[in-house]
Formats: structure tokens, sequence, C-alpha cells
């Protein structure tokens, strides 16, 4: 902001001008100290120039309502949304959220640098502002490469990109602990870097925090949150469409620690932001679990925006943005309007979405790459309920048995998305599934299409789908075909919000008419990711992760 | 620090090499959540590797004595001390302070930057870290130039000196509404600005916030705090040597927003910090007055840490510097040992005090220069009791009347300390002085050399023992003269802190006896700052502050 540009600021906080707006008769939060007043404040170029007696061109009377700073979440993958950012926005920003930081590690696997830089761009002039905590651990091991690998030297070209605060979420604990040189170069770049270290505790948690990580979104027991939390961690209490922590965590919020736990999302699909809402639904949940509200209000605004060092927003003071919402009446948090730098955020929709593709360069398997041969112990992939960890099965067979309906075990396929490659084929237990199949261009965090079904002519009819879209989710059992393109690299579907809610739904409703478990495309998703235990699938094939060791089917 | 210094750390705290130390046996405030914990903790190379079953090569029983980290004082003038920096850390480390936040306004009055450099200099190695904030007001007005004026440009120059993190006091309240040109462009340079701001509450002061500074001393009345922490400055509750602040504000700390608040000591002469202590007499202050004595460790901790940035220190946890005092047992707050970087603070001696020389240039004035003459009404500066303010008096006199003592009537005589110059001779009433006179060579801002007394031979002869000692104050009567050179530009003493004190403790008892009210010095040298209402000398004379004009003593 210009000297010219400030000074009409302090003109106006004077008194010596009119403000642009005032907002009189409201319930203003003020989360410096948790308290609430009947107050009016003024608004010049999207600034707070204070509560008072303010005058304005424009008034606008908020009718005795609560009015609150604008939520922020602090931890984020938009690409989990499958959302591109200007929809993203749109939806969270109907539920107060005025700012996001955001980590784009799918994109970043798929694309690398120009994948970052795209969301870089994409995010600018969207009602919501879009922080970068830049991709510490692309790939997230060397088990599973994806489109990019990017090094400190790559992080340190980026850092200067609009938005970039800090490194994200560092999740190679044993590289930190090990001393793995690349990785510690990324970590001496920043001054702000987000963890990623569940269940870490004791000793090796003290190392990792020596490294510099000082936040953690991870925990599930409130033992572990308080060793964090007192270890010196900023605690991210996350809620996202499956890992959902408030529950076990929320009651360890005090008044006297409050200012070092916020809120984040991590990762929540687009259907769940629909239905159920984003941050405001973090602080609803809080007071339902019986967190006092002012203190969940803390933690989404100014607690948030101290960690990462935005003293910009984070509460409606002078000199702040004037990004606040207005609630509805009644008890319960309901997000009634939202202002984004003093303007109504009306949900106007942009003439031409912006986004990259990225080219699929895979073909539809040939019926022959996907067979499967072979007798004896099988090593199988046991999903898991509620969970993205697996079990290590194994199960006496012949390949010709599957797929075996009646033992639920089917057969999983992943073709490499950025090169032709013979397909990696394993087997998998607990989908349930009885006709059709599923595939995926999500696929953490190589983002590798991955597919698994009840005939190899449905699979790759399956496959082909995700192909020729350019990416997509697809169910597909008989002549029923859902699709969901993912135009924007094959991660995110440049359409309207609420038409990617409905083809969801109807994804969603199809895969329990096929008989599948609820949500088949969570653990779908997951089955490729070699970091967490215990047997993975990749796009070389069968993974075990105890021993970082590649593995065939049959021993 | 160095990938192999880190990578020392990690392997010590992850248990796989011995730490350096470990502190066993303690009960250590934490205060991420205010709560105390017994435990052990390592450390190695001066940082905490954690608290755990750590096995070190030296193992110190703390005898289940309380631990706090070291204690922080957030805006200090380490002139008024009247101590070298050696001296001062020496006297304030014992008392558990192991940070100061240093505005040098002083020397900076008086040497410019090179009074700054030599600060940053002489605080290098110290047992008490020492971060600067450069002087944002040299001189304080036009009124009273001292022997240096810092420009934008100049403190462009200084922002990567050694321990320089912002810029400080912001005392020019019209000059930022009236959007001063340089100092605005000084606000610009810097992220990190203090601000001062007695008693400006309302739009004056959301106009003052919107201009950048973020924190604020000054407050001395509830409502004005309460104010001011709602609008998102963090309050440093100040308990100087004179100014003192816990007792009014200290109800406002709460859990909610001691986040916000720290503690400052601004002006605390070498006296107060040997008899009363620092920041851990704010502690037992606090504690007296009834704030949870968790609260005032937090405030004094990680609250201040906090608002700097100062992500290495505040907390005793994994990755920060090993600073802490170990406490005397007892219900009270009573600093036994201080460790800074892991190491006992001992208080060694240096067997060289730095510092640098300002030469006094002005001569003893001659008798002749001093004389006053004239009838009528006079223009009359009034003391008023325990304030820094004065009252306007006018007296109907005749100049021959001068001193008279039965209405406690005595000249006031200014020399300029840069150049050669008339002495500026004034009427000052209030001061109980029977014989004698009293001289200082601190007098803020400019630190011109000042003096009072019951005769125009004693006055001379007390500025003539100031300027013999390239600065001092100095009490004299008769035979008895007591002096307190201050060689470090004429406003710092270079000798032991006891010898300070002892000093200081004769002056006032002299004073004392020469019928003196309490503290003289503190109202003397403040009568020539320029920017307190209401009646003011500076070296050209009498100046009415509220008309901004310079008056003679006769109408």
């Amino acid at each position: 902001m210009t000297y010219e540009d400030r000074m009409d600021l302090v003109r106006a906080a004077k008194g010596d001008v009119c403000a642009d707006i005032v907002f009189q008769n409201c319930d203003l939060f003020n989360p410096f100290d948790c308290t609430w007043e009947r107050t009016r404040f003024g608004v010049t170029d999207g600034v707070v120039i204070g509560t008072g007696p303010y005058i304005g061109r424009q008034a606008i009377d908020l009718h005795g309502r609560k009015v609150v700073p604008g939520l922020i979440d602090a931890h984020v993958h938009i690409e989990s949304s499958l959302l591109c950012p200007e929809e993203y926005t749109k939806l969270v920003s109907a539920h107060g959220t005025t700012t996001v930081i955001a980590d784009p590690h799918e994109i970043a696997n798929v694309c690398g640098t120009a994948g970052i830089l795209s969301m870089c761009k994409v995010v600018q002039g969207l009602p919501v502002d879009i922080f970068f905590m830049l991709p510490s651990c692309v790939p997230a091991s060397q088990a599973d490469m994806g489109g990019a690998k990017l090094t400190a030297k790559d992080l340190q070209g980026l850092r200067e990109a609009p938005g970039v605060i800090g490194l994200g979420e560092v999740m190679n604990v044993p590289g930190v602990l090990g001393g793995d040189l690349d990785l510690w170069k990324k970590l001496s770049l920043f001054r702000i870097i987000d963890g990623h270290a569940p269940g870490l505790r004791g000793m090796a948690l003290n190392a990792y925090l020596v490294a510099g990580p000082g936040s953690d979104h991870e925990c599930t027991t409130p033992e572990e949150a308080a060793e964090k939390l007192k270890a010196g961690m900023y605690l991210f209490i996350r809620e996202g469409s499956t890992e959902r922590n408030i529950h076990s965590l929320i009651s360890l919020v005090t008044p006297h620690n409050v200012s070092r736990c916020s809120f984040a999302t991590d990762d929540r699909h687009a259907d769940t932001l629909f239905s159920e809402g984003h941050i405001d639904d973090c602080v609803r949940r809080s007071a339902e679990y019986g967190l006092e509200p002012e203190l969940a209000l803390r933690m989404a605004t100014l607690s948030a925006a101290e960690r990462f060092g935005l003293t910009d927003r984070g509460a409606l003071a002078p000199g702040r943005l004037a990004d606040f919402c207005v609630l509805e009446e009644g008890t319960e948090f309901r997000v009634h309007q939202t202002y984004k730098d003093g303007e109504l955020v009306t949900g106007t929709r942009r003439s031409k979405v912006q986004s990259m593709t990225s080219a699929i360069k895979c073909e539809v398997p040939a019926e022959e790459s996907i067979t499967l041969e072979g007798a004896g112990t099988a090593h199988i992939i046991g999903l898991v309920p509620d969970e993205i960890i697996t079990r290590h099965l194994r199960i006496s067979l012949d390949a010709r048995e599957v797929p075996d309906l009646q033992e639920d075990l089917l057969k999983v396929v992943v073709c490499n998305r950025y090169r032709k490659q013979r397909p990696a084929v394993g087997l998998v237990q607990g989908f349930g599934m009885k006709t059709g199949a599923i595939a995926s261009s999500v696929s953490h965090d190589s983002h590798h299409i991955i597919a698994t079904g009840t005939s190899d002519e449905d699979i790759r009819r399956a496959i082909g789908a995700v192909i020729r879209a350019g990416g997509a989710l697809t169910s597909i059992s008989g002549e029923e075909i859902h699709l969901l393109p993912l135009e924007y690299a094959g991660l995110m579907s440049v359409h309207p919000y609420e038409k990617v809610v409905e083809q969801l739904a109807a994804i969603n409703a199809h895969t329990m008419r096929m008989g599948c478990i609820a949500s088949p495309f969570m653990y779908l998703q997951f089955l490729g990711l070699s970091v967490i235990p215990s047997l993975r699938i990749t796009d070389r094939g069968l993974y075990d992760v105890e021993s970082s060791t590649r593995i065939s089917v049959f021993e």
C-alpha cells in the first residue's frame, strides 16, 4: 500500500473524511480478549479503520447480528475437494472462510513447479485469500514417483512466488531424523514450517522439533496432542471428510493455550463442504463437544493468523482487512453473509475458469496386460474400515478364482499416468463390490490411475473413461456410467461446485447399488500411498511398507 | 546454525548420543499451557533438546526447584539505568532476565548512528541477549535538538545492524496522524513497530494504529489499556522506577488475552534494579495484586517472545535456547540462579568495559551569563509530585528575589552539550532545596547539561563538575560533593553496578539533607522534554508546550 493510500486510511480513521462504508448495529466478536461488543465499525479501501462514531458514504445496518472476523483454514489441500480454486473459494466463502493456508501437494506431484505456479496464478483475485506452504515431500517416497520430484533448489526458486509463506507439512520424518541433506536444505529455506508427524512422541518428537517444524495437524489422541502442544507445536485440530479429530481433541483447548490452537480441514471433499460446511462446521462441532464458542472463534480467526504471521487479518481492528462474516440469528453458528475486503461476497462466477491440463500418457491396458496368473499364497491388501492404513493379508488361492465375490476379493490395477508402462496388478479385499468397476486419476500421492472392479473388462472400461476425460472419477456397471471429469491436472473439476456435488452424489449412489462399502474412492485413492502401513500397490506393483520392499502377488 | 550443528542436536534429541547437560529433578513451567511439570530436560550446544529420559555428560540436580524460561523485558532504555550494558546485564541476569528488547533512544540523541552502533557492538557476548528497536523519533521534537537527527535514510542504513528487529516507540503521534513524510518512510521500513501513545483513544488511536504501531507501554488506566488491547495492540505493562502501572492495569490480564500482554520496565534505574529487581519484580508485584502467577510468567516469557517473533526462546522446548531461571524455594517468585544458553550466569566481569565517550563541548557558564534580570509576571515551571508533567505558573516577582527559598523558587540552567552557546535560564518551583545545587548530563531527550540550585555559584560549580567528568550526576553543598561519573556518552557509568548504586545512594542521601524532595534528578532530567506539557526549558530557553512557542521568563 502506498503512502497516499495509507494516508487515506488515516484521514478516514481520524474522522476527517467519511469512511467508505459503516457497518452499524452489530455484535462484534473481538478475538484479542474473546468478548462481544455491540458497536459499529468503519471500512475504507477494504480495510477496517476501527470501531467508533464513524459516518460512511454507505451505511449498512446489520440489525444486531453477530459479526466475527473471516474464518481461516490453517492447512488444506484444495485439490482434495475435487474443485478448482474458483469453485472451492466460492463454496467455502459462503461458509465464512476468507483465508486458507493451502499446501498444493497434489498438483505438485502431478505437475511439479508448473503446477504450483498454476495454483499461485489461478487464486489471484478470488474472494478468499489463499496462501501457500510449499510441498516439502514430492514425491512422498522413493517407492512411488509421480510426475515430479521437487528439490530444495526447486523450492528456493518458488519462495518468491505470489502467496508463498512457508514450507508445507514435512512428512518425511525419517528423512528429518536421518539428516537427509536435500530435505534439510528445504528446512533451512523457510521460517514457517508445518509439521506432519502422526503418532510421533517422546525423544523422536523432540528430535523432529529441533529440526524446525512448528505445527502439527495429525494428532488423533489427546495425549499425543497435549505432548505436542507442550513441546511448542501449534496444534491444528483437523476435521476433514474422513479424518475427524475434533471429537477426540477439542477438550484440550483452554483459554490458556487457545492462542496456539487452530482448525484445519486438510482433505475435505466438495460434498462434505457442501453439506456440512467448512471452518464454520469446525466451530459448530467444537461447541457441540463443549468448547466455549469464543475459544472456537479465537482458533478460527486470530490464532491461525498469528501462527502464520498474518498481522493484517484475524480480527476486525484498525488497519486489518475487512474480512468478516455476519451470522444468522439463533444460537448456533451459521454464516449469513461473508464480506471480503469490505465487500459482500456474492458468489458471482468468472466467465472463464483458469486451469492447466496434465496429459495422461498411458493407454487403456490391453486385456492380457492385466491378467493375473499363478497360485499359492497370495499377498492381498486388506481394507480397514474408517482408516487409510491397510492390512497385509496372506491367502491361499488360484489367480483364476479372482474376482471372488464371495470372499470379496477383487483385482486392483494401477496405470502409470506419466508414461507408457505395463500396468501393476494386485488383489484387494474389502470393497464389497458385486458388479462393475470404479477408477480414479486421484491416487495419493503420485496420482497414477487406479481402478478396481468385478471384471477385467469393467476395469479396462473404467480406466478408459478416466483417460478419455483427461482425468476423472468414474463408476461403471453394465450400461450405467457416471463420470466426474477432473480437467484441472486430472485432480480438480472446473465445473460449478453444485454440479460436482451432484455428480459425486450420483457416483456414490451408483457404487452403493454396486454393493460397495461407503466412500469406496477414499479407500481406492489411498491404496498407492507408500508411506502408510501396511501393504500398498504402486505403478510398479505391490509394496510392503514395513520392509520397504516390492513383492509379487504370489510368494 | 550449520547443518552439522543442527544434526548434533537431532542426534542428542533422539538419544543416540549423550546430551551435554541434563537438568534433572525440577518443576518446569510450560508457558504454552501455563502448567508445571516435574521433569528433567536435556541441553546440547546451549539449546534445549526436550524433556525426557535423557542422559547427559553432566547432570545437574535441581532438587525439585521450580524452573521457568528466561525472563524478557519487552521495552527498555538501558541508558536509563545509568549502567553500561555490561553492568546492566550483570545486574538483570541475576534477576532471571535473559533477553531484553532495548530502544537506544538516549544514546541516539547524543551520538546518533555511531551511538546506536556502539551499543550494538558492546552488547555482543553478554549474558543477556539484547535486541534493538531503532529509535524512531530523534530528536523528540524540533524544539529541542540534541546531538543528532535520525532520518529514515539513517535508519535504513541501520536495519541490518546486529540485533536490530524493528522500529522503536513511535512517539511522534502528530507526525503519524499528519503524514510526516520522513516518519512514514521509517514506518514503511519495519514489520515490527512499537507504539508510544499515552492517553490516545478513540478515532485518533484508530488512525495511529492504521499507520502500523503494534504495541503500547504507556497506558495508565484500565480503560485506556482495554481499548488498546481490543484494538489489536500488544500491551506492555510498564513498571519502571517512577512510572508504575502494574497496580492499575494488571487486573485486565486474563487467560484469554495473556498472549497479547507482556512486561516492560522502560526506565528503571540502577538502584531500583538493585533493590527491587527487574522483570522478576514485575512478576512478584503482579501476583501481589492478584494475578494468577502462571499468567504473569506467561507474560514475562512466551508472550514477549511471540510479540517480537523470537521463536527461539520464551519456553524450554525442543530447539529453543536453554535460557532459564531456577527459583528459590518458597512461595514468592525469587530467582536463585540464571542459565543462559545452558550455562550458569556467574556474574564474572570482563577485564575491560567497552564504551564510547561523547565530548562535552560547553564551558562552565560565566557568572554573568546566568544572571537573571527583570521584574513583573514571571513564567515559572511548577513541579507536579510523582509526575513528569509540569505546571505553567505565573507569579509576580523581581529577579533579584531569586532564589526565594521561602517560596521554593530556584533558578534552572541548561547548557547546550554539543556547542558553545549562552546558557538558558529559567525558574522552577517545587524542588524544596535549601542549600547547594544539583546537575546532570542526563536530560531528556537532548541530554544537555541541566542544573538547579540555591545559588549561582553552586549551580556553576555543579555544572563544572559534570563537564570535567565528561558527563555525570552531581550534588554539591558547601564542601560536600558527590559525583556519579557517566563516562559512556555522558549517560552511563562504566563502573560496577554496586559502585553506581552506592554513589546514587550517597547522592540521594545528600539531596535529602539539602532539603530536596525525593528523586530530584528524576524531575530535573525531564524539565527539558519538550513533548510533555506544560512549561519546559530547553537549551534555548523556556518553551510552552501547549502553544509550541518559546517564551521569556518575564512577560
